[in-house]
């Protein structure tokens, strides 16, 4: 989303609108993981270039501003969010064993993978103390409830794998755990931080929980299409992974009887043979366009879930979010 | 310890005391930990086998009791620090590579790494979860800081694997953080939730912290000598991962210049060979009674720590587990 977010200016009007919340917010984040150990401080340094076009802080501000004022409480909540979320990133890292992201040396790959284990912790565990430096318990209480429901998430998604009777139910709960969840608390943290009226708050926080599951079924459709497009080159990641998303889900909950067994067995066995198969049965079938119109669903919960708030700069960026979101892979 | 702590009915005497205490944290453990996923719910049955004599809730509700009276918020976070101190041991079963743990299969030997990774950020995520339904934030900062220094203790001790010039002083402040400060949070916890005065709330944390420390080095002797007894049959497994502790970081500072080069060759080079001649150069050096000294020298600040509360059967409580600790190898 954030390379599509870059390419359309919608960036740049964001950090003209926010630039400088998020610069505290990003500066509350490097301050607080200073570390006095320098082998800490060493790995600190290098997850900084992990840092992406930070959506999550993006969102809690913009909430904020969306209804009501930003205040000292959402910058410190941005740095938070950030921080839970490099530390799933250095997590995902470990469990995908991946070498690289964003063009630099994954922890595990330049480290070890006990060093991105525990540094995972650290920044946890961080992000937790951080949160407690609010008056309230309230941050604490949403922060903790919505990262141990990403966990949750992330553990069904790994008990999954390669089960191909998965049901678009479970794909569509799994994806709301691991990646909507920690969108809405985000959407909720800077509604309720700008002391919103309840329901604007629960409005909110639906906004965030909709955009993450648009972007998420864009971003599943995205790895299909994107390799599609390169004619049969590679299969698609998240299949090869054995993790079963919506348009492969779709195509055999669709498919005539007669054709099934043929589906299933190609489903069970990733290899170059089968991905240029099953290419064929998706572009022949509607599980494509039925998985963008799921997306374009949520899109539309996500913006018609703003209308409760009045028109402002802050609404009309956040409405411009969910359309690159859902929009992204067309 | 805990071995220890039942062989001398200690643990018997600690049950008669705060049985029924200690009893409803274990229901509040239990009962935060059911999940609505049944994959999740399987393993978190089964890390119940995992849970020994429960040192650390143990600890918080004899300083609560040493300092004035067990309430409700201290059960709630006897269930948090265990919740805390089991996320430790399933990441720590993934970096040792772990088969079993208390005679029960790992997390990671009968599910998976990545199961064990997400699993533990879940135990981590719900015991912060937990401790934010108290009224304050106070038990969220404590316990945020303190997991936080522990994985920074802990990623200091991998960050040392393998160096034989580790000093005496890295050694204290690596178990002080990953071992020390979660039993000082324990103690600090209680007395502070015993509205006992901050001087005294001070004074437990030092006990817990040097407690900590006595039964870090006894547990470090212990992994030395109890190879030893067994003439030499296996390695130190703290050596044998490239973990240098006190007896053989004493054995090179004080050395004989002339057999310096020696021991670092050896030292370097984790063999049977190795470990049978530093074994003899052990016994023939004052290394060991050395280490010895150090945890009784911690056990008696220990319970110099203790002497601002008065006379009870908890402060009684709390001088005995200081002994076994400092003492369990002897």
């Amino acid at each position: 989303m954030s390379e599509d977010i870059g390419r359309n200016g919608l960036l740049a009007r964001v950090e003209e609108f926010i630039g400088c919340d998020l610069h505290e917010a990003d500066e509350i984040y490097l301050r607080e993981l200073e570390s006095a150990h320098p082998y800490v401080s060493d790995i600190l340094k290098h997850v900084t270039h992990f840092r992406g076009k930070r959506l999550r802080p993006m969102l809690l501000l913009l909430s904020a501003a969306a209804t009501g004022d930003i205040n000292s409480n959402h910058k410190v909540l941005g740095a938070v969010v950030e921080m839970i979320h490099t530390a799933t990133l250095v997590h995902d890292d470990v469990l995908d064993e991946a070498a690289t992201r964003r063009h630099v040396a994954t922890v595990n790959s330049r480290w070890n993978n006990e060093t991105s284990v525990l540094f995972g912790d650290y920044l946890f565990t961080h992000a937790f103390h951080l949160a407690s430096s609010l008056e309230s318990t309230v941050a604490c209480r949403l922060i903790g409830r919505a990262t141990n429901i990403v966990c949750e998430g992330e553990l069904a998604q790994v008990h999954e794998r390669g089960n191909i009777d998965l049901t678009e139910d479970s794909y569509l709960k799994i994806i709301d755990y691991k990646t909507a969840e920690l969108c809405a608390v985000c959407c909720r943290l800077g509604a309720y931080f700008s002391n919103a009226d309840p329901a604007i708050v629960e409005s909110l926080e639906s906004y965030g929980r909709s955009l993450g599951m648009a972007f998420q079924i864009a971003d599943d459709l995205l790895d299909i299409l994107g390799n599609e497009t390169e004619t049969g080159k590679s299969l698609g990641t998240d299949w090869e992974k054995q993790k079963l998303t919506l348009p492969l889900i779709r195509l055999l909950s669709t498919a005539d009887e007669s054709e099934r067994p043929r589906i299933r067995e190609l489903l069970s066995q990733p290899s170059q043979e089968s991905w240029t198969a099953l290419s064929e049965m998706l572009a022949g079938s509607d599980a494509i366009e039925y998985s963008y119109n799921r997306a374009t669903g949520f899109a539309a919960d996500a913006l018609r879930h703003l209308e409760c708030t009045p028109m402002s700069t802050a609404r009309q960026l956040l409405e411009e979010i969910v359309e690159f979101a859902a929009q992204r892979t067309f």
